[in-house]
């Protein structure tokens, strides 16, 4: 039996074809008045006008949208969900002044998290990571990849990818889980006897194995940055997980610029993530390239740093940009991705239409997703956000706000009235 | 009979003496564990040990704060929170690089919300407002200055203040109103045979009358600012304010400098404004005087402007510092108070605990108002609020979230469980 959501004051449909938006075509955002839409079991069946689908779906329950905006799910391409405590004491050492690897001296940066995560079960992480997923969700986000990261042994690493699993077997949520074992070397990596070689011969040789054994991931990412990976370690530990059958991620250019957006164009990897300091160059290759520019704008704002990513300049290129979270402990502990579409308008300098489609159609093709969600259209899933607001446009308007009134997850009520969850 | 605080992670006092905090007095935030809170009306009656005040009141209602932060509730010192529709056409022109002349001569900026407000009844503005005032409160916020300043004629003045009043008359908050028919130099006055000077004799000669015989506002505010207001200008009119007995605010050096700083100074106003373009004479004025510098750095993110005002130096010479959200549909439409504090250590370099008094003990004083709240402390009216962190650090850390649980304003359930208003 079908669902109808009736009465909303536009339906944000994001209709197009079933890829990545790139450069002009991010300007025409479809929004629908007098419009209904129809579920069936997981999936849109029909959107259109009212008495067309009701007629058709006579039978159907009824849900009064009540003059809301209805709109695909957020689609929430980029975070490091599982960790174990906060780290507000490096936020005000940043703010004193204190540098990132000063921070990492006295014991903070992902190395923090690491430690923290290390001493942690299992079950204490699924806890953890429970209520704060639950809290993306309450913002309108129905889509989240989600990289482990902060284990970096063969056992935590695996651990944090069974905790995305059981918060998949128990959350309303479309989750996407991504291996991130090179998102650092660790410390103990760093001194004799040991070496960072031995740490990517452990990736290459015992995690991707034990990670593709297990399915636990769809993704494999790591963190190419001068004084993190060289695009030449990049290109080995992505080589070596694409014959696992991962599909491949990287964290490229985001404070110094080296090539690695680049690299993640030559590799055909699926998003470039970050990229505050592409350079000309990477710009022309994403351009050039199947692979999504994806911008972490309140990554920047919470480290202060004055510098964006060129998204203007991505985009007059012909790159597909997509906006995500970055929710992580470090350098950004935020749930609310609506305030990151407010950060692509003011920081990026994107209109509303651009903002909102690398939220939705964008954010689902930087996971492979672009025909599966982020459009409300016959055929995809029923993954669908309801705001209290009358226009669209209000959604990065009123900053900060938490304007999300329900959710539904492949048609299921995920967040709002009718989930219990 | 007496309401008891229990089981609260920590207890924010903010305690301290009833005025501004200034210069490295702003370091010293008082945070206790293992301490509870009575309640007895409307007014805090202790803050100790649990077993010491359970014993002193035997008979009282007991709150399980539920390991939860128990804190002043915030003091919003600066928001226009009387207006019509939202202006969220003007964010994406100023993201696509169209300028405040030209969105003006577009119709838009100021005089776009004048016309809207001056259209619509007390009744439509008061039906408006109270939702938005209510989601301020759903963030924290017990107490907020509103201000009138979209009607720019006698009786849309008149009729926004009475808004205020309503609102205050139904609404569990403290609210501050301040009259601000000196915004702008409304259209009409621009142009023979009208002037200026007219709009100006009009203010002083009937609209400062009427505000002060209804008694509808505490504060006179004036935006300050070349192009706008002179300080000359500003020096006439305020000081008619004073002689009916209004408190005197000030918009001042927001995006050029102009002394402003220095005449709220010199004419002891309870505050000045913005400040992001003081210059080194405006900040050693007001580190010399009574007046609350109140930073507003949400409008500088929302506006896309690198430039925010020097808090860290305005701190050094020792002035008193607040932070407010600027709350208004043009340059700020943020109920989100706490991200405001987040802006104010990420983009103004304040430390955790300087960010919180700036949004109490120093809001408070930026609305004469510090003996009375902004402190959890025998004495004071009991404005509490109750947030879902366990630090109180993680309020501004949780970027963007709605971590608050509960608020009491007056004793009176504000917002959260157990109250329907």
């Amino acid at each position: 039996m079908a669902t109808i959501f009736l009465n909303a004051s536009q339906v944000v449909t994001a209709a197009g074809p079933g890829r990545a938006r790139r450069g002009h075509e991010m300007q025409a955002l479809e929004i629908r008045t007098d419009t209904a839409v129809a579920v069936d079991g997981d999936r849109i069946v029909a959107v259109g006008p009212p008495d067309v689908v009701r007629a058709a779906h006579s039978t159907g329950e009824v849900v009064d949208c009540g003059g809301r905006v209805l709109m695909p799910g957020l689609v929430d391409s980029h975070t490091h969900g599982i960790f174990g405590k906060p780290r507000h004491e490096e936020q005000e050492l940043r703010a004193a002044g204190v540098g990132y690897m000063e921070i990492a001296r006295r014991g903070g940066g992902i190395h923090s998290s690491v430690r923290d995560l290390r001493a942690r079960s299992e079950d204490d992480l699924f806890e953890l990571a429970l209520p704060r997923l639950r809290r993306l969700a309450a913002h309108g986000t129905t889509t989240v990849e989600v990289k482990s990261g902060y284990g970096l042994t063969p056992d935590d690493e695996i651990k944090s990818l069974r905790v995305i699993r059981r918060l998949q077997q128990t959350l309303p949520l479309r989750l996407v889980p991504t291996f991130l074992g090179a998102h650092e070397i660790p410390l103990e990596y760093r001194t004799a006897p040991h070496s960072r070689e031995e740490y990517i011969a452990l990736i290459i040789e015992e995690m991707l194995p034990r990670v593709a054994a297990e399915g636990l991931a769809t993704f494999a990412d790591i963190f190419c940055e001068p004084g993190v990976y060289t695009t030449f370690e990049a290109r080995r530990i992505l080589g070596a997980a694409r014959t696992h059958g991962l599909q491949l991620k990287l964290h490229a250019d985001e404070l110094e610029t080296a090539g690695a957006a680049e690299l993640a164009a030559e590799l055909g990897a699926t998003s470039a993530d970050h990229l505050a300091a592409i350079s000309e160059g990477g710009i022309k290759a994403l351009a050039g390239s199947t692979t999504v520019a994806t911008l972490l704008p309140g990554t920047m704002l919470f480290l202060g740093r004055p510098k964006q990513a060129p998204a203007r300049a991505l985009l007059d290129a012909g790159a597909a940009i997509a906006l995500a979270s970055d929710f992580n402990p470090g350098t950004s502990p935020t749930v609310n991705f609506p305030l990151v579409l407010t950060l692509g308008i003011s920081q990026l300098r994107l209109s509303a239409s651009e903002a909102i489609l690398a939220a939705t159609v964008n954010g689902a093709a930087a996971l492979g997703l672009a025909g599966e969600t982020g459009q409300i259209a016959p055929g995809y899933s029923a993954d669908l956000a309801l705001f209290d607001i009358a226009d669209v446009r209000e959604l990065p308007y009123w900053y900060g706000d938490q304007r999300c009134h329900a959710t539904w997850v492949r048609g299921v009520p995920a967040y709002g009235a009718g989930n219990a969850s």
